[in-house]
């Protein structure tokens, strides 16, 4: 167990802090709620971000850019958007600084106050719409698939790096669409890419649902989301697609003319994922030795370490072995650092989650096998040199299923249907994990439940069979289970 | 000429506005001075982003990703930084709106003033060596070679769409060395690899230069600079490279342990690119069609139109060509579109710059050949379909070429040698473009010759021989010609 790393046992919250900092990924910056991503982990975030958009192209759609800067008054257009984002943000009221005449240093100018606030974006759909408004016309210019990868400002008095930060990255698609049906589709299209992004690159199982009200996004219709399970039994929101209906058309007067020469407001969709799968990765994967990092997703797949030392006649052989693994498309890393020992050097890759390791030992070599060590299980085994290059790549594909496989165990065994209320609490204090539960249907019994337990509905699964049964706060009659979780 | 479009010779000021709108590159926001890229424009900078990210890639750079907020005491520890940069910025100094108590809307909530006012980072030279300070010890954490993409954010008076915005987006090398000499080493090795983009990529020819002590980033020992010309003779500085010595390192009290086990402070460097560079790819190759985007940055090589229209019969040979040439690596769009006739298409292609246009027609495909147009000169000619990949291959190198080398004549063409004051201010009167000229070697000389003319060294050329002369303004006795021109 590595020594810098809290034990997961002993506090959780803590062995997160350690892993993400201890690892590389990020760290606090000088400014409150603020991260710096070091390099090790923005690698990964490059490796997502570089498999999403690839998905987001794939599906038609293509990058922009919008300002950073939101005029107040933007904000204030859409009604139910205004509540949701309007309060926490940061706001630029000048646009100089100058010396003060004291000579105490530098002040904010009072000469140089905007006519209008600005707030730096909390999310785009206000400065978006207000911009759509001179790119839709007609029926001819529908539909409209845009995403901008992008950063966003939401002032968090209580941050947790990855988790909740005041600036984090993130992407958000805008779209436009002629129908109520085809903005629905494409909702509902980009939880599937985000679904299938989750499961097959993170390894992370999900559970696709929609949102109550009372979870739902500022100024949307639907809110579909994606849920995971961490290890410590909550639950994380790993991206939402929400369908906008003709809300934010409306607020910016966006309308079209039909192929029936009528006039009608674009219907809309928006959906985002951000720097917090980087959490939901960490937290659903790694162990108190640190990271285990899915394949598809690490930057370095496979660490070849020369033991005892880089020797010139081991370095050779873990050159021809590298190349043989490249040419298969893994991305390899030699080890060629003379000062630390063996022991040192696997404690430190197994820190940053590194899937595979190979030592290379002259022993070993003599008798022609490998050391293999896959970082998720710890295995090690002792494989041929001939035909490294095939079975490292299959086991790469190993890891990833078998990381996939654990976690969907491990949720699968954390939803647990409960039909009383001290089912439920206890559930809650002593399991964790997703509660299935009858609910009422009332955004006033969900306070309650929130209130009383912390727990929260994280959705209501797609395709919800229909069962009747009673609420478990309020006993009231109920028509389908829902899934209530602690969260992140 | 596109009815759309101005003239370049009527006023090019007009002419680039209208390209750039136009063509789809980018338009005003309802931001102040903040512009929206657009997809076809994004993409190219996507192309421009990516390629450069290879290269620094290559050349052993990570990235990562900083705070976008500065707090306002780090900009004045560096005592030539704030001089330069603290002046025209957006200052955030609240992080709540409320709604008014008189029901007028939302306010600035007068209780979330900020203890410390936070700058929108105008660049990151301090927020990074204030994190530097916790990633360097000792000479085994050196070099550090980090760079970051990034939006930033200069309050500008008068905008100007790429060249001159509130936010532009960019990327920000900040490097970190044990010595001086390797820090310069690394500070002019950026300089190439920003030369080699700018020639191979966007076929754009570049002088390499040092700044004078004037136009030098503020902070910096010496900035180098690559300087391009734009088509009215008017200079273009695309991509700077900072030598920091140990400014930022004691600003912020970076010292790292040496081998010997003495303490100094760090050696550094930063470099930077724009969508600045958008700009320059318009204003340098473009017509008064529309733009001329060279074949390497191109998201759409080739178009294939069928004429007069995408009848079944043309659409299966459009495929069959389209796939030979992607097969080749080559990026192809068919057009599909069934509303406009062609000669409205060649326009619309033409207006985008797509380096070559395929004509799919009947009688031709009779005769076994396709009707090929390139963009840049736009000469027409008649090809067999038999090998078109191959040519259409080659056709693109050639287009490539064809491109820098008349940006490089009409360049060449533009540096004009000068003796006197009269024919310094002729020659920027009347032919425009870099003027060599000798210069007494002082700031105040400098400052006159920009007051009476709007000319500015641009830089002195790297390697540029020494010459025995007399200043063209004070008659002073100069060493060295240096470049002048009028500058965007």
């Amino acid at each position: 167990m590595s020594k810098e790393i809290t034990p997961r046992a002993e506090d959780y919250s803590q062995w997160y802090i350690d892993l993400v900092r201890k690892a590389g990924l990020a760290d606090y910056s000088a400014v409150k709620g603020c991260m710096v991503i070091k390099p090790y982990g923005f690698g990964i975030w490059e490796n997502m971000r570089d498999q999403l958009d690839k998905m987001f192209k794939d599906t038609g759609h293509v990058n922009a850019y919008f300002p950073l800067f939101i005029p107040k008054s933007f904000l204030s257009k859409e009604a139910a958007h205004i509540e949701g984002f309007a309060k926490e943000c940061a706001v630029v009221t000048h646009y100089r600084l100058k010396n003060a005449d004291d000579g105490s240093g530098l002040i904010v100018d009072p000469d140089a106050k905007l006519e209008e606030e600005l707030i730096v974006r909390p999310t785009s759909e206000t400065i978006i719409w207000s911009t759509y408004k001179d790119w839709i016309q007609s029926y001819r210019d529908l539909p409209l698939l845009i995403n901008q990868w992008a950063n966003v400002v939401r002032w968090e008095m209580r941050t947790r790096l990855f988790l909740r930060t005041t600036e984090f990255l993130w992407q958000e698609g805008h779209t436009a669409h002629a129908t109520r049906e085809e903005a629905i589709d494409e909702t509902r299209k980009m939880l599937d890419v985000y679904e299938t992004f989750a499961q097959e690159w993170m390894a992370l199982p999900v559970i696709k649902g929609v949102k109550t009200a009372n979870e739902r996004f500022a100024g949307a219709e639907d809110t579909y989301c994606i849920e995971a399970l961490m290890q410590d039994g909550k639950a994380l929101q790993a991206g939402t697609s929400h369908f906008l209906g003709q809300n934010f058309a409306k607020a910016f007067d966006v309308q079209f003319t039909t192929k029936e020469g009528t006039l009608e407001h674009v219907w809309a969709s928006s959906w985002g994922v951000s720097t917090r799968l980087m959490g939901a990765l960490v937290m659903a994967h790694s162990d108190d030795e640190g990271l285990v990092i899915p394949p598809k997703l690490a930057s370095t797949q496979v660490v070849i370490v020369p033991i005892p030392k880089p020797l010139p006649e081991l370095m050779e052989v873990a050159d021809t072995i590298a190349n043989e693994l490249r040419a298969k498309g893994i991305r390899v890393k030699i080890d060629n650092d003379d000062h630390n020992r063996p022991g040192f050097k696997f404690a430190e890759y197994e820190k940053l989650g590194i899937p595979v390791r190979l030592g290379l030992g002259a022993r070993d070599l003599a008798n022609g096998t490998i050391e293999v060590a896959r970082r998720d299980t710890r295995e090690k085994s002792s494989v041929p040199v001939e035909g490294i290059a095939q079975h490292i790549a299959l086991l790469l594909e190993d890891i990833q299923t078998a990381m996939f496989n654990r976690a969907q165990a491990y949720r699968d065994q954390h939803i647990t249907r409960v039909n009383t209320w001290e089912e439920f609490v206890s559930t809650l204090d002593d399991k964790a994990g997703f509660v299935s539960a009858h609910w009422d249907g009332t955004p006033e019994t969900e306070d309650l439940i929130k209130e009383e337990t912390k727990a929260t509905i994280r959705c209501i699964p797609l395709n919800n069979p229909l069962e009747a049964g009673v609420c478990i706060k309020t006993g009231k009659p109920s028509t389908q289970r829902v899934l209530f979780a602690r969260a992140y």
